[in-house]
């Protein structure tokens, strides 16, 4: 749970330099950014090369896991424990002013720090897995085919506890900008948001089965970071 | 334009090295996946401590560029030119197996290797300036209240030309896994997009006035990476 008023402290490393209006430290807002979206980008570093790797994150409290096979570069290199920076963004819209200096975009931000470690104690990996499942698909884990200690041990899942991390996002409408009052061009702001679509069911079903209450949260038409805004809460309640 | 047949060369740091199958090297896979977002996520390296940072970007054949304000502190590290991956990453649909072990999402995803530079010429600074407003919106530029020279001196522009990058994606629907074949829980795939919204004009125009070509390529129900690929191929025709 998110204590109100909790906040991250502010260091050199996450501290908002451009547009610091803009900027917030506190967890929930820092939460509920990270919350709305299934994929993060984490970057890290090897030998002085900087990597940035899309993956799948979920959220326990301050402790963020995010998945990868236990072959992979970024896994192999955060196996001795190593800095690194998840972030979370959302496009909301596209800001069009009446000059190029003002085009901007309505956007949510949430930049983490912290040192990664592989998740390995396998009391802890299975925990981790099946959070990875429930916290999407809330009820599903149990219903599946299980896992084996194979596949626990093929999985490799990072854990990163947030020791600093900063919230940045734009909203509403075109700012005023007295210098470009009155010029004749078109201005607003066009939203994006991420859809849910109609189902694709797997045509190997023998026989037709229920989507099941793990899946109602993804309506078709739906918002997708609504539905997992709302499933964080069922998973973290 | 994209040459047929171009690829990039494949070094330790962009071989795919998890699930090499679903990765790619060739110029076109490389630039589909850019092509189709406006938001980048690039990594770079301060003090040995990695950055992950959103910010939008956009193409002129090999090279990338991307924004942020010369305040920034990402602009003023790349100053001096310093090696950064920029990725770009989709979600496109939530893939549901019979097993834990199978569940994974559709996604595309180009990760992009090189050395950042800012661009400080200021005839070569108007120019992507010009470029960061009609790739995105064409004729838009010169229908704008014009750019000063205070505002070309406050943007920061940082131009990176591709060295190597690698492309992965994943398509279609739940794997074959004959352990899990049968066993009864609903699979398929729940497909996700990014949709243009109903526009929101701005209230402080005096009159009204038309949305403007430039803006048809977004139509309310769209989808966001379609209408970046065609605007892209306008922008580099």
């Amino acid at each position: 749970m998110t204590t109100a008023g909790d906040t991250y402290p502010i260091t050199p490393r996450n501290r908002v330099r451009r547009e610091p209006t803009r900027g917030s430290y506190d967890h929930a807002s820092v939460h509920a950014i990270l919350d709305a979206a299934m994929l993060c980008h984490v970057s890290y570093v090897l030998d002085g090369q900087p990597f940035c790797t899309p993956t799948l994150h979920w959220r326990e409290g301050e402790m963020l896991y995010w998945h990868g096979s236990s072959a992979c570069r970024m896994i192999r290199h955060l196996a001795v424990g190593a800095p690194a920076c998840p972030t979370v963004s959302h496009l909301d819209g596209l800001v069009m002013a009446r000059s190029a200096f003002h085009h901007t975009v309505n956007y949510r931000a949430a930049m983490c720090f912290g040192t990664a470690h592989p998740v390995s104690d396998p009391a802890e990996k299975l925990h981790a897995l099946r959070g990875m499942v429930e916290r999407f698909y809330p009820g599903r884990f149990d219903a599946l085919r299980p896992v084996t200690a194979q596949e626990i041990k093929a999985t490799g899942v990072i854990a990163m506890r947030i020791e600093d991390a900063s919230a940045k996002a734009r909203t509403g409408g075109v700012g005023p900008a007295p210098e470009d009052e009155g010029h004749p061009v078109w201005a607003g702001v066009i939203p994006v948001t991420t859809r849910i679509g109609a189902d694709l069911p797997c045509p190997r079903m023998g026989r037709p089965l229920p989507r099941g209450g793990d899946l109602s949260r993804y309506p078709a038409g739906g918002e997708l970071g609504q539905a997992l805004t709302e499933l964080q809460r069922l998973y973290q309640g």
